[in-house]
């Protein structure tokens, strides 16, 4: 245990509890108000005595850290996740003295209230879809980073959408299209300039102009599409820095019929798995 | 591979092709319609001879159920994938000979229309969510069966749930509730009478009277919420003989923030994947 | 809740506690024993009251389900998962007088001792894979059902795979081959004539000779393969009834490198994902 | 499409095919070898057109790479896969004129030989587990870094753990243990000095001391561990700059069963899946 390692020292580290999967109901009313969320914390400063020597006395265990989550959805309440995240990690940073550094990443998942008679019901709910919100909040001596998003927004255009005028090599078969299916599961994370913002507005309207862009651009290639897609975000929202955008090309194939005496004019498609194409690209301010 | 087996005998057989993923666009104007399914197929009759003798002649390759899946999205359109699948299910059994029976499953993911300026956009959709519409139809000697169905439906209310007044024995441990979060992920199947039905409105009302009752009966467990929701189904629906009904307990655990002087009235939960509770019934006709 | 239903009843019906995952160390020397399983319990009885008038007075709650499958695992100890399982239907059965019958399903992951200095470690394990072994007992008034086996058993045979000679209709575009990938996950489950039985020494010789058999047969389809792997069992174990395979066609396509000026001898695969051939095929005594 | 965006910009960007699934049969002899990877690629360079004007004629196809992959996979071979994925760098930095950088992952899942008669077979395998061998290629203009490593190695040890004198703060409510489970499900990623390597053998032997500090390392806490099998692989190999490693805390509960008069000596534990203690650090040369 003694540091008889020469030059093997410890670089970068961090811990926490991830996963605390966490509902808040507010009920002060008969209509309750849910937020499902799944919190994740992670702690970092210098916990170098732990690494080399097990002496724990600067760690903050994980199951403090999970209980700290849940007491701060009632001491705090839950509301926009990147405000719970923001309380957080201020506290890990601010009250917990060997802390230097703490980042909290929150997953939402998205209910709405099941149908009666033509009204939403006060206190059930149906879950909306796979799609979900993020925010990873960092909070270090340099103040504090929120980088909101969102997952899992599948999404399809069944004409609209070309690939053409590509670079050939030796290896190239496949033909150019002006005419497919551009389908994709977005992944979309932007950063903010400050805090002071209205999380839950603003990102509604990042989600409407992501659809929107998808929808309306006539796209040359995902790579453009992408392009106009964290424009638009860039240009309505000044309280955001950058826009990265993930996004699989799921490919859908056109099923060739003609063994069966059926012509296939981009109707009938085999949705493949494995592989798909990857673009990634981030748009940010100049 | 003579038959030196003495009394070992060839029992119950199937083999198909699973999981055929098929993207159906219907383009006959402007507006188009997008069906997006996957499909399983598996056949039955006498194979006796492929698997004890490695004999071929009476199999139909997977790979040639694969096309007729895709072919007949074409040749005959994908509608209401109950007509879809009895399509496919009546062209094996009447038109390959050696096919006696056949199963036809279908899964049916739900997207709607990307909104841009208020209104659905013609050829651009987005992923409504996890929920899976389902059917299974088996056409064999006897006539057709259907069975639709739903599954992944997530449903939590966060109030009028009890569980009290249950059996004790000596590995009780449990506290009885009055109030309680109640949550599943529901799968229903149902089994109709016929195959005269209006397939997607029948399926709608099914989900709604599923989703009405989740809400609205006061629960004293579980399994009386199921009782109702298979009972509310099934005075509406003459066409429905049977529903089963699985339903798994999703725990959420108030969690005791007494440690931290705070006090904790059904506001904030420990949403738990495992172990959880698993509920099955079925309602029926006497 | 009163009975105005008409002539609406409850059909089968049953409720427990699903997979609840429990690892027992067996410490009586320095040098321990592990098991790491997943145990699911069902109970079923006559339980209409509980469905009709929410009435809980005969339902043992899923919650104690629970308490008593880690209280056995203690209790009982938890060696040959059969005989846990057995134990635990029993008592429901025997123990709890509303209850008429019993399904206890276990999982169990496998794991090896880690070598250090070539010796297998003490108290320190890896786990094995992902093949899992597996056993569903049944206790009734008919007395006990033991049905064991296992699953995500990966197999691939680079050659001495065939299949040719199919039946050949309109949509049929497959090429015959007599040299292929054939490759599968397979689900065997197999039940035994009674409960005086060596599980663990049965259950590892199937596993071998389900190996050996798929090695070893020339296959001209994999229904051939299942059978003699099937036959196999039957024959060297008679305190086996019957044996069911179920089997999918893991596809390994031979990928066209033609178009790059090289030739490729069933050398280089493409694995896909979906859709895949599903085989599924019981053995039996006659 | 114009650039009339302002300030608005395109930052970093790449695209490439992902998870593309290969095996390769290496089959000179009668006794086979076998290669099973999933291979993701990815290219770098100046893309600003294709984004900005959707202009494709400096992109190379996903599916060009994808065939790429297969191409090389039979012209180069695939044998150690941090060579094969240098190759397939190189080639696409070299031969492809736009492209400045590539970054090449694969990864690689076990078989071992089915045992037939005491020895390994020819041409059948089964999977060995759920372990996977991993490396990310990435060359550009200056030069290459290969970053081995593995994901889902599970290890579990059933004594000689302690987690005491943590720090205490209001939300602790964690008792000190000087026994307990330990279990992780190890990724460990680490960097090579330079790209003439022993692959096969220098892995092998990363995962041998990663396997023995887990079990002969008495443990103070997770984060002592993770340090001493860092300091272990870097002792041992100066051919690795640095290595880091993430490790869940798979948490093992001790199941209270004094309720039904039963003393759990650290014998039966409830695994839970959700939340879990995530511990992450590197340990690299000063």
């Amino acid at each position: 245990m003694s540091d008889h390692s020469g030059s093997i020292v410890l670089g970068a580290n961090q811990y926490g509890k991830a996963e605390n999967r966490l509902v808040r109901i507010h009920r002060e009313t008969d209509r309750h108000e849910l937020r499902d969320v799944t919190v994740s914390t992670a702690l970092r400063g210098d916990f170098t005595a732990a690494h080399l020597a097990g002496d724990q006395s600067d760690v903050l265990p994980t199951d403090t850290q999970k209980n700290t989550c849940y007491a701060f959805a009632k001491s705090h309440g839950l509301g926009e996740i990147e405000d719970y995240a923001l309380a957080l990690a201020r506290h890990f940073v601010d009250d917990v003295a060997p802390v230097r550094g703490a980042r909290i990443a929150v997953e939402e998942y998205g209910w709405e209230r099941v149908p009666v008679d033509g009204a939403g019901h006060d206190h059930t709910w149906v879950r909306r879809g796979s799609e979900v919100r993020t925010t990873v909040v960092t909070v270090d001596g340099d103040g504090a980073e929120v980088v909101s998003g969102l997952r899992d927004l599948v999404l399809l255009k069944s004409t609209g959408s070309e690939f053409a005028g590509f670079l050939v090599d030796e290896y190239t078969t496949l033909a150019p299209t002006h005419d497919r299916i551009m389908s994709t599961s977005l992944v979309a994370t932007w950063t903010y300039t400050g805090t002071d913002v209205d999380w839950d507005g603003t990102w509604a309207d990042v989600r409407r102009i992501l659809l929107e862009r998808f929808a309306t651009v006539h796209s040359l290639a995902l790579q453009q599409t992408l392009w106009e897609m964290g424009r638009g975000v860039l240009e309505a929202h000044p309280s955001i820095a950058s826009i990265s955008l993930s996004a699989p090309n799921r490919h859908h194939f056109v099923v060739d019929l003609a063994p069966f005496g059926l012509e296939n004019r981009n109707e009938v498609f085999y949705a493949a798995d494995r592989p798909y194409g990857l673009i990634e690209a981030t748009v940010t301010r100049g």
